[in-house]
């Protein structure tokens, strides 16, 4: 199937193949794997013998029901046999990918007078005596909730809080290592949206920030309101963290379209959570409207509320230069609506509204999908910075500084930078907490070099 | 001061001192730290040169305001001058004591698709089919909260969340240096007692277990019985992990007292939180009620209730053989008081209800203070044993059979073992495991050899 983009994933395996060593029987494995629909990952030689070979082969399956067919058809063809199919994502996340750790070694009583008794008492009364001490002798400075209550797991739709927690897990894995902040994976019951807000309020004075994830529109939009009304720092990654990155997605692509962004017409397929979010970034770094189309009636009374304009989606494809779709619906824009010269991002997960090469070749200039606008590119310097800076509360400008910085770190070429490269993060942060102090959202000043590449 | 006790050190510092090369310099110096009430801990030697010395000086002061006319003393003798005086503790505390880690590197894209998406979808949606595969996947299964709202703090009183939050850092660090379990600091307001257990309830699914510390009684009692109506495993650790530890004492001072412990007649001083959980304890222990004293109508009705003897003080310190004092009243008991032969546990924090010295010179058998009862000895190995039997409830007989441990555990010549021992904690975590599966609190089997050392 060359002609084809290869499926997303939603499975990973390893297949540990021993192949005889003629020429091209590897090339033939590869080829029997991808008429099977795996898309290849990483290959690591095991053992080189002289008549065979063995490596482990990284695959990701679209439909897990492909897996066994896909190893039959190989054993099959005489010169190459599976030896073992592992999942080494389950054991991967086995015990959990994060954990607590101490600071400091425990092994002597001179230790454990200085973390606990009787030391810790004087550094109790002094923050009882200055609140403000917290953020100095605790961890609340460089700590952040990760909230969720399951309801809008990835794709996937309402699996429960239980199921939520291997993704905050996976959150705070990235904010460790790429920022540097303990992320707390908090997985909440699925409450009415204002007594989860209370009861997540309640536990948040020992966290600098509240990141929520995975909350179904619209009690998402509920649950922050009230947070932001009990005066806690939050955001909600699937609608700011996201918005921020598409946000610098359609700059570049604007960019690279060699459209006018400021002369572009925009308009949004979908506001739920991450949509409205994303109109919402757009007309504030526009400085007008954009047009929206949803299904859901309340969702675009909210929009217009925000000052959208309410749109069909045949309006939205027929007037407009540069299109964001986030409606969860695969195939929505079929190649006889795009226009040519278009620029379309079709972002829903796992499958988007049109893939990108039926996008360029029903006229598109640009497209993209969900893959390349990972919101990874975000929350790490979101939460770095608003932490350092002791953000009061994230609004609009804060999102549009990260957005900014994410653009900066564009490499030629590219419509968005790598989200392993750590130098986005730092510029993110840096722009964060700038942005802040200069909204008068900081209640921290960061030195003049904060977070400055030693390259400046 | 040769013939007092050294007072209890409520902060620390350490004084880089340089003496002259003279003998008996050095003990000069401390002696003049002796007369202003300094206790010593480490020392060590920064630098040895020909004519001059200099060492750091681990100093516990009990008043904060001895701590400068102690460094003016040594310089005055002339033979020694302080050169510095450091706080490393409230150095040690900065940036809080405890951080959330990722178990495994994030460097390139493929640890990313497996530690986050597409990987992690697989596990959400197995989780989301069969919820018990959460404590195989995710973190919950090693993972504590450590709850607190500072209504009750250390000896301080109600120092409000904030100020707990050192303390939570505290235990956090202790568990995962000694049992290897992630402890999750959450500092939640002292709202209503019903209203605090649903805050906590609300984000307990996502933890193993919940303990509490530092809650004021009587509404620490209401917060653990709703998180208990509720099925969350709980327990409070100012309660059932001190009473686990004093049990082992009292058992360990009536062996070393000789006397019967079955025939002792038992009385409480003070039936707070601490004390009627200590009175619960050791009423479940003997099979019989014992004496209570306390100012608070509200405690004796608890005490009462549960099946102790309401007394006065002066009939628990006039017919009892052994005497449980936590009433948090410094010197509350006389040596006039004492019998001969009794065996008192004086436990109130930092002052005791009689020093030990004072009540084994009225004629006690035996005599100990707070310090040797650290309730370090019970939580580390009731957390990972809970854990790792996925406990359903901490009962009666689950902190019985910690105590047992402790004892088992307690060096010849000792009272209790030392809480750095990390033998104690695994045989604690063997005792609550085998404990819970023996009365039908266990969800999971351990294996037979569970948390037994190598020697047997």
């Amino acid at each position: 199937m060359p002609d084809s983009v290869e499926p997303r994933p939603t499975v990973l395996r390893t297949f540990r193949v021993r192949t005889s060593n003629h020429i091209g029987v590897l090339a033939r494995v590869l080829a029997v794997l991808a008429e099977h629909g795996a898309s290849v990952g990483d290959l690591r030689t095991i053992f080189m013998g002289p008549l065979s070979r063995i490596r482990d082969i990284e695959l990701g399956f679209a439909d897990p029901a492909d897996i066994e067919p896909a190893a039959r058809a190989i054993d099959a063809t005489g010169e190459a046999h599976v030896l073992e199919i592992r999942d080494e994502v389950l054991d991967l996340h086995a015990g959990g990918k994060v954990e607590v750790r101490s600071r400091y070694p425990i092994t002597s009583d001179a230790d454990l007078r200085r973390v606990y008794t009787p030391g810790v008492g004087e550094v109790a009364r002094r923050i009882a005596a200055e609140p403000e001490l917290a953020d100095h002798y605790t961890l609340r400075a460089n700590t952040v909730a990760i909230v969720s209550d399951g309801t809008a797991i990835l794709g996937l739709g309402n699996l429960g809080p239980l199921a939520s927690l291997p993704i905050l897990e996976g959150k705070a894995a990235i904010l460790a290592e790429l920022a540097g902040v303990s992320g707390v994976p908090l997985a909440v019951d699925p409450l009415a949206p204002a007594e989860l807000a209370a009861a997540v309020a309640a536990v948040a004075r020992g966290f600098g920030l509240v990141q929520l994830e995975d909350i179904a529109a619209p009690r998402c939009f509920e649950v922050e309101a009230e947070l932001r009304r009990r005066g806690i720092p939050v955001f909600h990654d699937d609608q700011h963290g996201t918005a921020a990155v598409v946000l610098a997605a359609v700059i570049g692509a604007a960019n690279a379209g060699e459209k006018q962004l400021a002369n572009a017409r925009v308009g949004c397929l979908g506001l739920g959570a991450a949509g409205s979010a994303i109109a919402g970034a757009l007309m504030a770094y526009l400085g007008r409207p954009v047009l929206g189309a949803d299904i859901d009636e309340g969702a675009l009374k909210r929009f217009t509320a925000a000052g959208g304009i309410p749109a069909t989606l045949a309006e939205v494809m027929g007037t407009c230069d540069l299109v964001v779709a986030t409606t969860g619906k695969p195939g929505l824009i079929t190649p006889e609506m795009v226009r040519p010269g278009q620029v379309i991002l079709a972002l829903s997960n796992p499958v988007p509204e049109i893939e990108r090469d039926a996008a360029l070749a029903a006229g598109a200039a640009v497209a993209t999908d969900g893959r390349a606008t990972n919101n990874m590119l975000a929350f790490p310097g979101l939460c770095r910075g608003g932490l350092d800076c002791g953000i009061r509360q994230f609004e609009a400008p804060i999102f549009r500084a990260a957005a900014e910085a994410i653009v900066a770190s564009v490499p030629a070429g590219q419509l968005l930078p790598a989200p392993l490269d750590r130098s986005v993060h730092r510029r993110v942060a840096r722009a964060v907490a700038l942005a802040a102090e200069r909204e008068g959202l900081a209640t921290r000043e960061v030195p003049p070099d904060y977070m400055l590449d030693t390259r400046g």
